[in-house]
């Protein structure tokens, strides 16, 4: 009776227990060790100290939605609606959800590049849809369009990407980008693109959003996170733009599954955004750790693949063992406590190229201890 | 291609935008006008600068789990288990909307009482499942249970209930429960039961829980709000109590929706919690919100039914006016500047007994001039 059979505990929730336990630096799940912006807590007080502690519209505050549309016409130079366009969230998962309801159901075939964000899959059976999965190629992680035109069936409904892409850290090309659209057009499509690590970008490298396309932005969902880019992932705040007439049908869906999202965090979120340099530090602020990170770890016996956005470096460790990499990052935070994600968990069959994902978005000394640890393996 | 075709505008939206734009006193949409209590916004600030800003573990974190399953054992004399029982949600729509994504797919048969509150109805078919509505007897709205019997097939799955009951502020009563378990066993069925306005149930009522049932228990899911009893219905913050067996497959469906919920206000509210007094406060708190409303509608030409519990009261206007009830809500919130909700919005159907629904969780100043205003017509 169960309908996704096969889903067990996230290996996020996995892994941080493990850590948790043997006292392990946790470089495993996502999310930052330092806090937020004291401005930005500040700002939520005084939300909720000035009584805005009641319903939000459906679809949010509109001094959050606007702020949202001016940071894309800055960003991207695009103009997009914030009445019709743009939809409040709790989270980029549930973003990512309830566009998948929308516009999946029974007999549906969602494409999902594998190594993938671990709720893709069930997010499209829970709504009766066919996940049809085609790997990314190793180690550079690219996409070999073929492999997705031979894919496409009649049923074909939803092309999925994510740029920077987690648990890679590659990021999507503008080639990429031009084969999506033809394919988009030529089959019908619609796309779901996972941008939850927008500003998380490095050497200076443009992040190429489905925002900055029209064309594809026609045909597409576009699904961002404030608890990922501003240090609080536990507030749970994102948002969806798409096009009004499909942000239409996004909105049934979402009035009746939360109706509407924290107030005060909305408007300490409109508030802190309309100070730009908010995000356009990010880049800098954490291609630092990044290269701070990769510093350290140079004395170590592993080998990083090039991290070019998210909070992300992969790591191979064939020079130190021939273990699966569940084996392998079990045993490191066990015996190193170092905590990592085995990428195998992001396959459906477990595909393992024996890489392990860390976190660096931590504080300095986390990540020198960190390093001191693993240079012991 | 919508999956919810006939899906507009939820009626909140739609009389709460009504009364902005005519800036008439909002007794429509169910949402306080006061303010929740500043030592429950002080506990989430503290939160906040004690760094509670990354993801909570995915059921919640386990203090505020705690504390809620203190909360079941103190008022309904039963056991919940913390770890695997109870699971904290971005709001009461959200844990209704997983209970039924997790139960019920193409072709299931879920009966719904009506009037019923609106989401009840959409949720069951974005999962494929097919709503079954049962009317409540007009002008008491009790359940015909012989009705019901008569509706159950094959595919029955599940029976939603909803107590204190939104819209028309009756209880459930010990028989209904009786029969419901009968059913219930004899069919194999699941229940849904949507508690968030526990507390607020008036005249010495208890509070009729599935909770203390622990036969019924074992095949529900219990959903409750905190934003619908500490007057801060913006925070979304609410949770689900369903036996082991259930709960574990509800997390599946939650972990890949929204994963977690916001943690600074989790903590805040299981700080909050430890303190009885905080709920128990509740029912008379609002008792007198209902009477001192009903003392104010005495001069008006509106007919009171009994509100037993919820933030409402139902208003026959049958001594005024003929018209249906959509026209007569639009026209009084447009003439005289009051905004209530037609209860045939909450009928499929439409069915229209000529009756409004007033909110009473108001401050004392608002149900005066709503009254004063009520009196002219
Ligand atoms: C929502 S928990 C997972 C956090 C995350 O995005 C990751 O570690 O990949
Ligand atoms: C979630 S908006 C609706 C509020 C409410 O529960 C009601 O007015 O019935």
């Amino acid at each position: 009776m169960s309908k996704l059979p096969n889903v067990g505990t996230t290996i996020f929730s996995i892994m941080s227990a493990l850590a948790a336990q043997h006292k392990a630096i946790n470089l495993s799940q996502g999310f930052p060790d330092f806090d937020c912006d004291d401005l930005l807590k500040k700002l939520v007080t005084e939300a909720m100290e000035d009584g805005y502690n009641q319903y939000a519209p459906m679809p949010g505050i509109m001094p959050l939605r606007e702020v949202i549309a001016q940071k894309i016409e800055n960003l991207y130079g695009q103009q997009v609606n914030p009445d019709t366009e743009i939809t409040i969230t709790p989270g980029g998962t549930y973003a990512i959800f309830t566009a998948i309801a929308t516009c999946i159901g029974p007999g549906d075939e969602v494409i999902i590049f594998e190594p993938a964000y671990d709720s893709y899959i069930p997010n499209v059976r829970v709504n009766g849809g066919v996940p049809v999965m085609i790997p990314l190629s190793y180690p550079d992680y690219s996409i070999d369009w073929n492999l997705v035109r031979s894919k496409i069936t009649p049923r074909t409904k939803m092309i999925m990407i994510n740029t920077p892409h987690n648990p890679t850290a590659s990021i999507i090309s503008r080639e990429d980008l031009e084969e999506l659209q033809k394919i988009v057009t030529e089959h019908k499509l619609l796309v779901l693109s996972d941008e939850v690590y927008e500003h998380l970008i490095y050497d200076g490298e443009a992040h190429l959003s489905i925002l900055r396309y029209p064309e594809l932005l026609r045909n597409s969902f576009v699904t961002f996170s404030f608890g990922k880019v501003f240090h609080n992932t536990g507030w749970k705040m994102g948002y969806c733009v798409a096009p009004a007439h499909l942000m239409a049908e996004y909105r049934k869906v979402h009035q009746y599954l939360c109706f509407s999202v924290n107030t005060p965090m909305q408007y300490g979120l409109s508030r802190y955004l309309q100070t730009p340099e908010h995000y356009l530090s990010l880049p800098g602020f954490y291609q630092q750790k990044r290269d701070y990170f990769l510093e350290l770890m140079k004395d170590t016996r592993f080998t990083p693949l090039h991290s070019k956005g998210s909070y992300f470096q992969l790591m191979r460790y064939d020079r130190i063992s021939n273990e699966g990499d569940k084996d392998f990052a079990t045993r490191i935070t066990k015996e190193f406590g170092v905590a990592s994600i085995p990428v195998s968990a992001f396959y459906e069959n477990g595909k393992d190229d024996h890489v392990l994902r860390f976190c660096f978005a931590k504080k300095k000394e986390t990540l020198e201890q960190a390093a001191e640890r693993l240079r012991k393996i």
